[in-house]
């Protein structure tokens, strides 16, 4: 998972990098691993990036160094431990037409074949970053394209898999989403000299800026001073939005796709209450991700929903734990239940999903020993059984607790007195408002382009 | 406003700079500025301290390098822009007896007066920070002392202000709270042999200890590997906790002198909605302070009191706001209201306090900006009229809005439809279960003890 | 300037990386600005490389994560001011047989022209590096080469300019020596299996390694587990080593094509007092460049030769000089006079080349302060009248002292009593046993390859 | 060993800080483990330090941080590995005048003693550096004496060892010197209106000042607006001047106490070479120390002495040598041989002295293997046989190779064809025109001062 974020400005006196910095300030939730902003400034891109959080990333010095009229920016989580220098994005490139640079959020699942077939033809690489061979793409086909927008309709026939894009030409603030629109894009004006591509809405908010509308499931939009074209590169008849989003990624002020996150989530927990009620006095929900869902389930059945676990938000990435027991101890600095809430008391606790299943476990355990009398573990969305391969997280099934354990064995396990899930058709239908359907490959299997053998 | 933090075990497997830096974690609300560990080993004491965020100032092998049974740790807030490396706390200072470390949440109103004394007296000063001169006193009265406990027995009758102290000293892990128990402090203990002496009870949670006691006001308490040892210093009549620990400063999930702050804070709410109700559709809390108490209002109110406004959590001290309009940016980058929970409706927007009212004027307007009808401010806590000399901050009159300014003033400043605060019974009576009085002081303008005219 | 290093070993138990670290550290005198190894293991090759010299850039945890059996490294000097991170090498990448990592020292004169036609043929750049150009064609010629060293050769033909490189690619530690040999390279063995490769053989003592032989003009050198092979990829008539390595570049202790650095630069002072022979009592050399000349020119001319000028070994780059007269302190920060050795005495002052002639001109006013009754001034090369486009410094004509003024001007602004540089064939017979034939373009504007027009 | 520096003016256009970052850079050699600057500005003193070299320690912001009328530096050489943050000089201290910085060269032989004493009497330390006992010492003092001048002479009755001492009182910029004048202090003037004290002549030169004389053994000097004023402390019949200096500490460009260190040097060369000459082709100082002293050798014994051992000038603290044979690989990487000048010759090594010897035999193995016929080592100083406790190093007499060998057996270890060392009377008259005698302790055992016995 990945947030971008691009601005364009017509007003000189708009700071371009200054933008681009608040719009990944408030994408950080989407990658901590590292930062990184490239801003156009005439013929040159010049560009900062580092491993760490956006904060530690850039001073204000190294902002003041990014003059211009357009750029990009991308913060970036990786899965796969530490990530290379080389690959930070957004990568800068000199090409034939000049300089771009280019960000992504998503995964390119044929990437490697695409390596090679490029590879074979001639071409070098500098990073195992996937966005470089996109890259490589558009400079392969820019030679014989009349215009970039050509490039990209030949690339985008090349490639598969998810990709939220923004990209910066010698002319061009670009946005580009996957003909699936797997991952979340849209776009915003400040002041009407300046338009914004961002993955969430929220970073436009950030900005001060004015949310336009979402860039469709394989459009193409291109930004310069004669404002924003839009090409269709693909007639979609089936979008895909990662469903996730909207139960965990997202910001919950933001809106996906028509839906509000926070709508969503709250409608979970109201539907999760529905199918799967519980006699308890009190609602509790795991920050962040439970805390909407704790709060719709609260409202539908009635129970309370006071802000019954702590999460200290100084706990990042840096945290110690240097002995055996780490694992434990780091959930138990991260969270902490407030006692008064908890004591002689049956609780329902809420989390947006359970994947290993291990801080679950140890949630219910301080639970119990701060005094609760039972605890009902209720899960806002469907077991998650099946490895993603867009960008979320490429685990391999060992590790994903529902795919090998019943319901009764994983609550056992955990310690809970009852655990249940919301229905597939609930979840479906918890972002109301919501103008495309979703990928759910997750709780089903079912994929919508097909999977590489080598995965 | 600081937190300490000490840690005396017989066990050896025990790693003492581990668990106080565990601890300090679980403080670090109470200090974002600089952080300290000091541990002593057989008859010399080791530290480690730094500008910056617990976990930016210790490595693994920072805490490696600090064996030994008993330590001390700090976090320092300081009000007065950069802190000299030299005042970081805890000090280490050899003395008679050894080596001593000691550590301070609060602040000495006649410091200045009793450091000219000693200067006359011969001593010099390394650091310009009371704490020094507190071990100045003790240092002084040791020679004098049979047992460490008369050294401070003297030092306490010179001393005024608040004070919850930690020391290390050749024999003891010692903790001190002055006699009006201004400042919190308690004791806890893990697995039997390893004592705990923490500023709130949620860190002795982090460390996972058993809470035992608050150390009474004026108490003295002595630990070593006889256990605890206890002397009242002072015939203490009138405690006055700082009711702001109830307010904002300590943790929800902590319970200080008795009382649950997170239900000190609902009961807030509560209290509220009866002194000052509204019609209105919804009601939400400013994080992290105003949470809790739109829970209790919204409950008392009948109303819901969704998570409206999101508090980015990423957002520390590191963030760069360079240009003019940066004070509105920052809160804008901090806070961002959910726009289906505001839209079209009569928001109730409850924060705990207003100092200087500039976050609040900006998120009223973001209020109004998302669709909000109305927007009733219910501030849960009386107005903050008189400067605090106790350590919350030493602030003129000049900076609190409601010293000058009435409260009709104020709303039209602010922009709301209304404001109203919690009376000062109201506020007095929420911190159900407490044990001890409060100290009002910026409320009413009577203070515990004589402000010297310095200030 | 840059120094280049490679090391291959069938001794598993060699430390790569550690060699690479001891080769550079040997080499950093020939750039200052940034360094680099990569190494090879089994089929990635991994990678370390920053801003600053080369104890700053590794630390043992850096050289700890690069295992392998083969790898290079880089130190550079980069005359344009700032060095961008991107630009370091060696530059790592992939291409159709794998990794290769390559690293240069010298100067591509066409890689303008090139980069357009590769840009032109779908080709893209990371870097403005130019480097990165003889990569892509490297990459370019290898699909339709049988062997690797079919592709250099092919690379050859196309790109023009001074260069000395080391590779690494899936099967071989490659070194390559443009035509005319413009730039140094040697190779090594250390205990038999062990080869290096390096720009300078005094880099091949440092590893206790035993000098094989200089790397031939216009050869390539495969190393693999099958030893050394040797391509000569130009039927070479005329070689061009840049005379400036015996003049100031390369360290005293190595010997270049055939002649010692030391024993030139001890004759070139021998020659220069022959031509211009002085009546003084004290021959004082301007360390580092002008001490052996200084000694040379003191036995011939029987005059003592004391360390009379003192250079501070701690100045280094990091050097703050916020001031105006900033410049003149820094000369003095440095060099400082041994007033016993000057006092009343008539010195010869000597040094290896004139550019800009500040630090000069300040040394001369500091001998005169320092007491002395005569300064005059002896250059150990020919008056440096032209620019050099072979990676010197591109330095225009402008910055040239003695491109627009003659030598009596030059004395007169200098403040010396009397100026005379070595003669044109004084120096060129000073590197004695040499091998090769010089490029003293700088001297006479006559260079060994046309230059293109753009410069 | 420590530098120490100290700047006053009244020109408030002469940037202070600048001056004492000018002539700590000067002083480099005399500590590389950290450095310190205070400044007064009005009623304060201002401070940075930490540990590192000059140039790491200091950016141009942080002398800008350090405006002010006077100051003072200091670098340190601390023998005991690892410094404490804490013990890093200048210490800056409140007293009862106001505040003191205070640094010093030379170790207070009974500062224990001192310490136990002032903490029996209620003092206590910061540090375990014996020059916050004398900061103690002047503060207790102070308060009844009507003098800061006053207090120093009490201060001086006390305490035992060597001092050069920098201060900065309310008032003055204070110099003194122990009264057998172990350490040197000399005094400077720039233009008139600012004066400098500094360990060294060179470092005068280095601000572009005149020097003016040598602080006196047991002299104090106390400068301020009306210029100089010098009170002497003691009656002092002998001095003792650390014989050190002339052999090995000082900068050859300095002067000390009459003597040019690079006279003194040139002739410990030319006596060594009458007491013990040599039938050889070369003579080869190793760097720094055994340049001077080669020369002189050179010159008496009419044999060529070139720069046939070159030192890599980019060596320092930071050099990684991880594998066991890494002491030999330091010296390789610092040091190589000219072979020219080496293969075939009978070669004298000379070198100041010798402590522990081992990089002294791995030079002669270096130089055989480069092809030395002969290798006669001679030796600058007389047998290194007694431990110093005047700061120098407190090494016990088991690390002195002198202290334990014969000249035979060190000889045959060291691996030479011959070994001598200067006479005892050779090295007392080196130091032409001094005004002092000298501490000759290391060579003797008789100390000039009574040793405690903890020693």
């Amino acid at each position: 998972m990945s947030g971008v974020f691009g601005v364009y400005s017509k007003d000189k006196s708009v700071n371009i990098a200054e933008q681009i910095y608040y719009g990944l300030y408030a994408l950080q939730h989407r990658g901590q691993q590292s930062a990184g902003i490239a801003v156009r400034d005439k013929d040159l891109i010049e560009w900062h990036k580092d491993k760490g959080l956006v904060p530690e990333v850039f001073k204000s010095q190294d902002l003041d160094k990014l003059p211009g009229d357009a750029g990009i920016g991308h913060v970036r989580y990786s899965s796969s431990g530490d990530v290379s220098k080389g690959n930070i994005e957004p990568l800068v490139l000199k090409y034939i037409s000049g300089y771009m640079a280019i960000a992504k959020n998503g995964n390119i699942i044929n990437a490697n074949k695409l390596r090679g077939k490029l590879e074979a033809d001639g071409c070098m690489f500098h990073t195992t970053n996937d966005t470089e061979v996109l890259a490589a793409l558009l400079t392969k086909f820019r030679i014989s394209s009349e215009h970039i927008e050509d490039s990209v309709e030949q690339m985008v026939k090349y490639i598969q898999g998810s990709y939220s894009i923004v990209m910066i030409t010698p002319r061009f603030l670009i946005g580009l989403r996957d003909p699936l629109g797997i991952m979340p894009l849209c776009i915003g004006r400040i002041n009407g000299a300046t338009y914004v591509i961002s993955s969430e809405s929220a970073a436009i908010d950030a900005v001060d800026g004015e949310f336009i509308r979402d860039v469709e499931p394989g459009e193409l939009v291109l930004i310069d001073s004669d404002g924003i074209q839009s090409r269709r590169l693909f007639d979609c008849k089936k979008s895909s939005l990662c469903i996730f989003e909207h139960v965990y990624f997202a910001r919950p002020d933001s809106i996906v796709d028509g839906a509000s996150t926070h709508d969503a989530r709250v409608n979970a927990g109201r539907i999760l209450a529905k199918e799967h009620p519980v006699q308890a006095d009190v609602v509790i929900g795991i920050p962040d991700g439970g805390t909407d869902m704790a709060y719709g389930f609260a409202q539908e059945s009635n129970i309370v929903a006071p802000a019954g676990l702590l999460r200290n938000k100084y706990v990042g990435r840096a945290f110690i734990a240097p002995n055996q027991n780490a694992r434990e101890i780091a959930v138990k600095i991260k969270f902490n239940p407030v006692k008064t809430e908890v004591k002689g008391k049956r609780v329902v606790l809420i989390d947006d999903s359970i994947v290993r299943g291990t801080t679950t476990k140890t949630l219910v355990r301080m639970l119990r020993e701060a005094g609760a009398k039972e605890v009902h573990l209720r899960i806002g969305s469907p077991p998650y059984k099946y490895p993603c391969y867009f960008g979320v997280d490429t685990s391999s099934r060992g590790q994903l607790l529902a795919s090998k354990n019943d319901k009764e064995t994983i609550c056992e396990w955990i310690g809970a007195d009852s655990l249940e899930y919301i229905s597939y058709e609930g979840i479906i239908k918890a972002p109301v408002n919501s103008k495309v359907d979703f990928c759910t490959s997750c709780f089903t299997g079912v994929y919508p382009v097909d999977i590489p053998k080598e995965f």
